[in-house]
């Protein structure tokens, strides 16, 4: 069937049931290569009178010019068909908002934000920046996507990692992934693709939002990695099957990786990266900002701290998964632990206590007239506290004197 | 003359000029022996009646019985004299809040503190929590210590730290001695050493503040770092010569290096380490609290992560003496430089000049018409900003089609 007999059809069906009608999906297909994703005017055209009626009018000519403009020279280019059989035969599909498994509810804050954006064109944000719905997207892999997504957390970071990095996006991967959590990012080198291999060695979900099609690999090393990904995960983009991983389409990318998940995690940037943007677009969308700090030697963890220095981030310093999840988690029921330290009997000695304990010899026991005078307080003191002293194994009897009792652990003065 | 000499003549003298009157010195030297420092109620007994007087009813054993069981067995023993002597004999002075160069300003924090102190022992802090004024410094070191502590920070943190946080404690107190400021640490091993190290190193003055004698060398393996300090910054601390470095004298030691300078700076702490206690008095004290972080996978920056992650703490992140002194400086003054980033010529591209650039292949040119389809624009899109693409040196005409100029960098997708 051709693309205009399919929205014909579409638009005679008034009430679809039992699934989505194949012509709105051709529809959305057909704009997914039509016009760059996160334009502004298309998604409000496209809300405004619907997918298929938007793609029809554009291909009739009969859109108002602003919204053909932005679609220019591939108006009278159709390749929507050849997409969906291209997704299909690598085992992909095109999930589209009528669709059950649309993540309405996480995408929901780009619809609130695009609702802020002003008509006039040169007054809204730039289509790198904005954050607008996506139309589709391509989905590889055997899970649902709202199911997948729900309880998920980004984490993401430099592709020029270093080792330390590589390993916290592998525990932090790992960890999520033990505790139910659905690690996203970005299938790139260094920080996106170790995080993905801990959620993966973990048996966990993992989606990578990619910046081309799902059918392709880029970076063309991570061939085995996004056919791991396709088989217990998802691999899913906004762009049809066979388009390029162009510059641009990485910023535009990003804004999905904060919408689809409860909050981001960077583990790795370098100075002025696109941490502050990362930053940015989870700040706009309410979600949690999460940055893993790292020495303060290391060129690759300026971006982190630049992060946790900059007030208006709001970024919460994490060094563990149960830090993340207590972020992103639900309020009481994901708290992390405190951290543990060992008590030791001094710890609930009083003031005279501690101080005659001090002033017990290691060797050669002394008497409690000797003790009082160097804790400086009083014999009735000293012979007050030797008692609960000795019961807590602290000070022994010589048969001559007082002495401290052989310590389990070496003594030291606190810092 | 004998103690109660010098104390009489000391009571006779109804005003003194050119300077302090020796029974007073001698009266906060007896005090500094007979009592443990950051005893509250003696200090508020020494305020309300004098030193002098403090000391004689002491001795006469007309003080209220509270204060004679602080003083106990000591109250008939007077080192003063000797203490003084063997002050004196290396190099050291005992300064009294009489005294010009008491570092009046600082410290008047702790008696803002101590004011809030309950009446009832049972009810107030713990000795080595409470923030109670010394009664005197015994300061061994050429400078003034009014003067030194001016303009100081705090560099503080484990003994047992690593590599890294000896690096940037060294670091740190190098770039901040270099700029003009007092690195204040503990004498100890680990970061405070290091701290210390690094200002010597600029020629800076420093200052350790013990919890010994100002004559004795504790760790025994610092007798030429502590000579080196005391020949150009200070000793200082609240025990007379002679005194050991007991366990409990460190935490009471501790508030005189929150007091004393303008903020403090942790490097590296373990787990539930000591650094929960500094940011309790830091900011009881209304001082900075600054902290280091570092990599997560090492366990003496957990307790530096743990300050950082605790929103009461109130913790700034810095990685640098720049950061530090934009924290504890003058406001508009010591502001920290923005880190850096080289510009490029295509952050300050349009959308369409970034598609549009992004379309060009890297050797052979392609038509405008090609450009605005692969870009999703319109040629008249195309033909507006080729020129100023052209212009920023980022694509060239090849003769029979457009292409990307070669970059300077080698380019890459972006996080």
């Amino acid at each position: 069937m051709s693309l205009d007999e399919d929205l014909e059809d579409a638009r005679a069906a008034a009430s679809v049931t039992g699934g989505v009608h194949p012509g709105i999906r051709r529809a959305r297909a057909w704009l997914s290569r039509a016009v760059e994703p996160g334009t502004i005017d298309l998604f409000r055209y496209v809300e405004d009178v619907g997918a298929v009626e938007a793609v029809r009018r554009l291909r009739a000519g009969t859109a108002p010019d602003r919204i053909r403009s932005l679609v220019g020279a591939r108006a009278q280019q159709d390749a929507s068909l050849a997409d969906l059989h291209r997704a299909e035969r690598c085992g992909a599909r095109l999930v589209v908002p009528e669709d059950d498994e649309w993540p309405a509810y996480p995408l929901h804050a780009l619809t609130v934000a695009v609702a802020g954006e002003p008509f006039a064109a040169r007054d809204q944000s730039d289509r790198t920046r904005a954050l607008v719905p996506p139309l589709g997207l391509w989905v590889r892999g055997p899970g649902r996507l709202d199911v997948v997504a729900d309880r998920s957390v980004a984490v993401v970071g430099s592709r020029a990692s270093t080792a330390y990095g590589e390993h916290v996006a592998a525990e932090l991967g790992h960890q999520l992934g033990e505790r139910g959590w659905t690690v996203v990012s970005g299938g790139a080198f260094g920080i996106d693709s170790a995080a993905h291999r801990g959620a993966l060695a973990a048996e966990a979900p993992t989606i990578a939002v990619l910046a081309c099609g799902v059918d392709r690999v880029y970076p063309a090393a991570h061939g085995a990695l996004f056919g791991r990904i396709a088989e217990t995960g998802l691999l899913v983009s906004e762009w049809p099957p066979g388009c390029a991983p162009l510059r641009h389409r990485f910023l535009v990318r990003n804004r999905l990786i904060a919408a689809l998940t409860r909050g981001t995690v960077v583990v790795e940037a370098a100075a002025r990266s696109g941490a502050q943007a990362t930053a940015n677009r989870a700040r706009r969308l309410g979600r949690a900002l999460m940055v893993v700090p790292g020495p303060i030697t290391s060129a690759l963890s300026v971006g982190c701290h630049e992060l946790l220095r900059d007030e208006e981030a709001g970024a919460v310093l994490v060094t563990s998964a149960a830090h993340v999840i207590e972020a992103v988690g639900g309020i009481g029921t994901d708290l992390a632990p405190p951290v543990e330290r060992p008590t030791s009997p001094r710890d609930e000695l009083s003031d005279v206590a501690t101080r005659v304990l001090d002033a017990c010899p290691v060797r050669i026991g002394v008497s409690p007239e000797r003790l009082a005078s160097i804790a400086g307080c009083t014999v009735l003191d000293v012979l007050r506290v030797l008692p609960s002293l000795e019961l807590a194994d602290l000070v022994q009897w010589t048969g001559t004197g007082w002495r401290l009792a052989p310590p389990p652990n070496p003594p030291g003065a606190a810092a």
